[in-house]
């Protein structure tokens, strides 16, 4: 395939996964943005800022290198979440797609500024233990350089807790909001309904049980390992 | 455009922007009712009482003076709540239409009779701050002119409290429901949206982390001049 | 008309609102049952007993005298809850049409055994007052006459409450579910709408204010009485 | 009907229930299974494992012999969790049919790690009684054979609480979510939408009355008779 080539299938990838969020109820108006990296070619493709679903085509993504200066003459301009986009992609290697919404039950413990505890294997399925909340951003950092600053809060978290991105891959952004991400942007969407349904559960789990604790962790083993690595066996081969 | 020209186009406009509520999901039966005003010409136009949606038509919006008093010859009654819009309007002169509704979570504030709290980024997007819950009318308010003091009560609280209608374009009724506005019906029913999920994102957050404190006002300034005056950086130019 | 006519009439009509409670939300499966009363040919028409939406035809509505005994050759089973519409019909004369579903938030209020007061305006417009529930039926009741004893502790409940039955057109039979009624098929299923709608949103009030109180009479009798009776000015005349 | 007939009849029937679940709203992604069970064959026939809804076909679900070895050549892997429903089939012999869902309110149930009381007549027309939560597997059984001693401590439960399958049609696994069983897949499937009703209406049902006890024994055994066994009167003859 040329670069060109290359380009408009992402575009392709990168729109139709826009246009899922709004489907699966994970975004309402223009709450998300979904952007793909190729680390060969050097570039990221994200949404446009701001455009109606309904009216938004294929060839208005946006194409941009790996610091977010936008590649094309007439492009729209991008997500202003692309600063957080690529902070993430420069910070961790091994992802190809990043995914945020303000999904309704993942911003409410984002709001509550809560990790996310992994009550079942629904959860243990997709993430393995708790998705982590991010501290607040300070003063400067929000005033500095908002969306630079949302990626390195991000980094951060996943740095202290000694966190595999690709095994936990979401994040909950303190008084913000869900990004997750996954090798293609098909999966980091789907990263983020899994994480919608899970913070739904977990909430009410709580109510039922208030001291409910988490599963234990060879549950947590046996289900991620289910799915994920050498010793899969969920799915065809 | 000739003057019958502007009033066709507001009645579509209205009328396009009453059937959209109950697809949205903040209108049930025939609770809601959008208005939208012509300060040079002096008109509102706004719904007709009690019209199921599906028999509604274009020509049955009711076009009135800023008293409103029904300025056309067989016309349907307007909606009761009318009166309300009128002291609006009178009152918050940067408004150009108005949107009432009984959605799910903005009544439960509502009734619960609280301000909803900025508890985070989706909030502040749209609502520069708390959106503020009127106080309760008195028995001889709601005896003598219902309508017109339900409206006074609104620019009562905003005056009190020292907001711009503009920064925060909308209301909670205590006992009763929201109020919302905006520049056009199109941006006031999407008002009306975003309210009804930031409720519903509020009440669980604070059964997550009861404790929860309103995001900080360096965050709220952030988003809400991300989207709004000279600074704004979000959207197409 | 002649009376096989006004039978057709009564049997398209509640088909129609039988087959509305699922695309409302109301009813699943087939947990759900409406009908309608011809006094002056002293007739009951009511929805066959466990008969698959999807399946059931407008003939198949049953036909009964006011003792609730079938009168068509050929007939289907009448619902299993037909004694209970006949006990409500006897003792309110003025009803015309009965609903009984299982909704799930009316279900709650019963299974919680609660009254649901009137928290806001969305209640008033329709109820005149707390929806109230019933006491438990006692073991000899149940096992004695179930539905028979069903319908009389609903009239038990509205005598004890002197309430009537045109302003609080809705009960929660305890540990069981919602009844409502209405001068036609249509407005008993909508009513059955707005008392969903309501026990929903006053169960979150209660959670954002637990020491929430009802709305004054003052309010009360200004939303309904704009809706009801001579002095009503809601709608078109 | 030939063995071939018998097959391909059993194959549709799991394949339709397998697509009705998502369209419930029961089941999301990948997350269910259904399997039907022919006793004098001595066959089994349930989904595969991981494949996507809309592109899986009827002819691709997957026959076992009891032990759950695939019969037949070219098979997809079957549904990972086989091996539970193999132990409940040996186990219960009575059950034609099994579903397995991660529906949102079973689950929080199952991962609050509670029995679903029977809190009122919605619940009682189709479980006679709570529906049991299993202990927490142990760390030995989930390396050893975790979907195996799935099925075992689902028997466990049944065993030591002395319950009937058929009275009980349905299980929440701890920690992990529903399964429930019928007759026939269309029963079985069934049995998992009144579960994840029931879960929903019981869990806000001790929000609004927090000391609620179960109905009691006379109104669960009126209800469950009233639909099940020799003195059933619900429905059509």
């Amino acid at each position: 395939m040329s670069n060109e080539q290359i380009i408009a299938a992402m575009k392709a990838r990168v729109f139709e996964a826009n246009l899922i969020l709004p489907k699966l109820g994970l975004v309402k108006l223009t709450w998300g943005n979904v952007s793909e990296i190729n680390r060969e070619l050097g570039i990221i493709v994200i949404k446009p800022s701001g455009v109606d679903y309904e009216k938004m085509t294929q060839e208005q993504m946006v194409v941009t290198d790996l610091n977010g200066q936008v590649l094309e003459k007439e492009s729209l301009q991008p997500s202003s979440d692309l600063a957080t986009h690529v902070v993430l992609y420069n910070e961790m290697p091994s992802i190809g797609s990043i995914v945020h919404t303000h999904s309704t039950h993942a911003v409410m413990w984002a709001q509550a500024g809560r990790a996310l505890p992994a009550y079942g294997t629904t959860h243990a399925d997709t993430f393995y233990g708790p998705v982590p909340c991010t501290r607040q951003l300070t003063k400067k950092e929000v005033e500095e350089a908002y969306e630079v600053h949302t990626g390195n809060v991000i980094v951060e978290r996943f740095t202290e807790n000694k966190l595999d991105p690709e095994a936990v891959p979401a994040v909950l952004v303190y008084g913000h909001g869900p990004f997750t991400w996954g090798e293609t942007p098909n999966k980091a969407v789907q990263n983020s309904l899994v994480l919608e349904e899970v913070c739904k559960m977990a909430s009410e789990t709580e109510k039922l049980t208030p001291e409910v604790e988490p599963i234990p962790q060879f549950l947590l083993d046996k289900h991620y390992f289910r799915k994920h690595g050498e010793t899969a066996y969920y799915g065809q081969k």
